[in-house]
């Protein structure tokens, strides 16, 4: 039986040794004071230990707030960081998906000895893959239904994100779907609210998708967002499944771990897993838990496609990270099928595809451009056109007719985002950034995209 | 139908108003680009509003990475805060907990139009009050099963967090529960791991609680950790239900919303929410979410129990922020009788037992010590002795008898955390505060605690 390893960054003005054993000790058999029962035999057995220390730079001001000073020491500080690793005992937690979380990412965090602290990255033993059975589809079994080989799979999201009505959302997936396109996904802030309830849309949807699949032989995969309560969830599972649907999609962090076990097990679909609010988790690089750490976990869980944000994406995050992202859902944990499909999303449009190919190496990759598709000057078949003519021969090194496509939008996206109103017009103001949608669909956009 | 009001702290270097759109639109019908379906019909009736905007103060750089900076501007950026209120349409959600969260603490996070966002409070529709049950149990139903009336319930965490066996855990709680007290609850890290399973654990435990309780008429309340999967955690729960036992606990992070509420659905017992991992959701002042906000989920959910730290505890939270979240618990958000019980625990003794009275005016608390007690210079029984005379006319605003108790903790500690070693010791060096449990296991040491 071998031990959890856990690797974290930290940060603290006092002795790092000292801060990492703290830790060790708090997630383990020990507390901020001795206690009686704590032998040294059950220590040697429970307690964890700090197996590796690293240290990095260090700062002037603490990264975080709370963190207890050194008595006695006078001038300033200096806040070292340091990557620390521990080991906890198996026999403490158990293959016990919940309580390994309690266990690497639980109160630590509230320490006052640090003024920072990060989860790294996880090494799990054995049990962990023996108990958990990770992926249901993964890669091979999401490219066979949806009849995608050798190439990324196109998708896209339904944009606007909500407010279209369960025959609006069918219309958009009927024009996408006469274009050629492999996937479509719900946006993660429609699951089954009033105005567009799911089982209206499973319906409405999936009756153009059979539609088309009957006279061109390609069904569309759709991730029907199914975040709910549990029961809600499997009654949606079952509403997609009787209705010919091949994908559900969860929003991790709102369901949680116990959910997402409970949904893979009675789940005939892949889960495409949505990692919405991960930037809480995440953005400061001295709090939380990055993303090797994070996938290790959903997939262990059962998830088949794990969002990884795209190569200049729309968001905060830098581009290697999100190619460190996709090489660690990639990476096999305990057997070479546990593996998640990456889902690049965000800002996405064909313009990245050749990019993310040359800095992942992989063609086994969820594309999924939403506004960037759906945005189109001419509309969102004619994003897509393109994508019919993407074959398993694809080079993504050269330019490709979806990247040729993406070319348009470029310029289109270039155009908008520098126009501005003519100084006669009475009416405009000059378009700010947030104003974009408003200020921007105006005759004089130059993008013709209003 | 009402909106979902959700309360922001952001920072930007750009135009706040800007910003606050963005995020607006960004969680609601709008996405980086505008797209042809967002029609002006479709935007008034889901797009989110930005309701109200108050300047706070500025920066002089970022607390966050990643944040855009305004193009064409020379010299220092001042990166303002401000607490914006966001109104959501209910119709795009629904009542469904989950896409909630998805939608006011979602992909907002990773916009690069701020460099903080910390989500505040919420406030819900009264069809959240009417799908959710809320607590099962809450105040009342706790006191009742505890046999505790007007005072707060007394207890204690089974300490070695974990490596006691099942009949060493047993032993314990025969001690605590002879001396009188109320409750004790596991550990977050001892759930069902191989050293000490939690089936094992309910019967040597519940063996002993319930052969007290046929002596005394009182029944210590135990909240056995069934954090686990959701069909563990049921199981865990039958056990617990079979055995006589009176609590369950759950870390709720570490098992997530969909999970509780299932649990809650089949749960015959108080559910003890423990919030470990919290520190990631807060620390930092401009990421992550609030207390105010994140109690309303849980207790929606159906929690009976949540931790809310202690004053002067032993992590890094300051002791106004303890006070505001039991106040947070303890208010009403669709019935009287949804509040939750606060949790006082951390590095609790009975010392701070009158100021917590004097701060949160009430005795509906738990005061949960687990180091506090267990160290107790004369063991965990003598720290213990005085809550049998704890009655319901104890006046926190004098020294009670817990208080009492605690004063010869306090001196312990005060001379534990002071001792030197001799200088002729040879095996010892300086203690430091990491080193205290070895270190100080000394024969010097003037607490003599060890």
């Amino acid at each position: 039986m071998t031990d959890i390893i856990a690797r974290y960054r930290i940060e603290t003005c006092l002795p790092v040794e000292q801060v990492a054993e703290t830790i060790a000790g708090e997630q383990s058999s020990g507390t901020f004071l001795p206690v009686p029962g704590e032998t040294e035999e059950l220590k040697a057995r429970a307690c964890a230990k700090v197996t590796e220390i690293t240290l990095l730079d260090s700062a002037d001001a603490p990264s975080l707030p709370g963190g207890r000073t050194p008595k006695g020491v006078d001038g300033p500080l200096k806040y070292q960081r340091a990557e620390v690793t521990l080991s906890f005992p198996f026999a403490n937690v158990g293959a016990n998906l919940p309580t390994l979380v309690a266990t690497v990412c639980g109160n630590l965090y509230e320490l006052s000895d640090h003024t920072g602290c990060k989860l790294l990255d996880l090494e799990l033993p054995p049990a962990f893959g023996e108990k958990y059975p990770g992926p249901q589809f993964g890669v091979a079994g999401t490219r066979e239904l949806a009849g995608v080989y050798d190439r990324p799979i196109f998708g896209t999201i339904v944009k606007p994100s909500v407010g279209l009505s369960p025959a609006q959302t069918a219309e958009l997936v009927r024009e996408l779907g006469e274009a050629g396109i492999d996937f479509v996904k719900d946006d993660e802030l429609q699951a089954d609210g009033p105005h567009c309830p799911l089982k209206d849309r499973v319906s409405a949807v999936m009756r153009v998708i059979n539609n088309l699949a009957e006279k061109t032989g390609k069904k569309v995969m759709f991730a029907f967002n199914i975040t709910d309560d549990l029961d809600a969830m499997l009654r949606h599972h079952d509403t997609v499944v009787a209705a010919g649907g091949t994908c559900v999609m969860v929003s991790l962090h709102s369901v949680g771990l116990a959910g997402l076990v409970e949904l893979r097990k009675r789940c005939a679909l892949p889960i495409h897993g949505h990692r919405n609010g991960w930037g809480l988790y995440t953005r400061h690089p001295l709090l939380g838990v990055e993303y090797p750490a994070w996938q290790k976990l959903w997939r262990l869980a059962g998830v088949d496609h794990l969002h990884v944000n795209g190569l200049q994406n729309k968001f905060w995050e830098p581009d290697d990270s999100v190619v460190r992202s996709v090489r660690a859902c990639m990476t096999p944990m305990f057997r070479p099928d546990d593996t998640a499909m990456p889902v690049l999303s965000s800002g996405q449009w064909g313009g990245q595809a050749p990019e993310t190919y040359r800095l992942t190496g992989t063609t086994d990759l969820m594309y999924v451009a939403g506004g960037g598709i759906m945005a189109h000057p001419m509309g969102p078949a004619a994003g897509l056109r393109g994508c019919n003519n993407v074959s398993a021969s694809v080079n993504f090194s050269t330019p490709s007719p979806l990247a040729l496509m993406a070319g348009s939008i470029v310029s289109a996206k270039r155009a908008h985002w520098s126009c501005s109103p003519p100084a006669t017009s009475p009416q405009c103001s000059p378009p700010r950034p947030s104003a974009k949608v408003r200020a921007c669909r105006r005759s004089w956009c130059p993008a013709g995209i209003c």
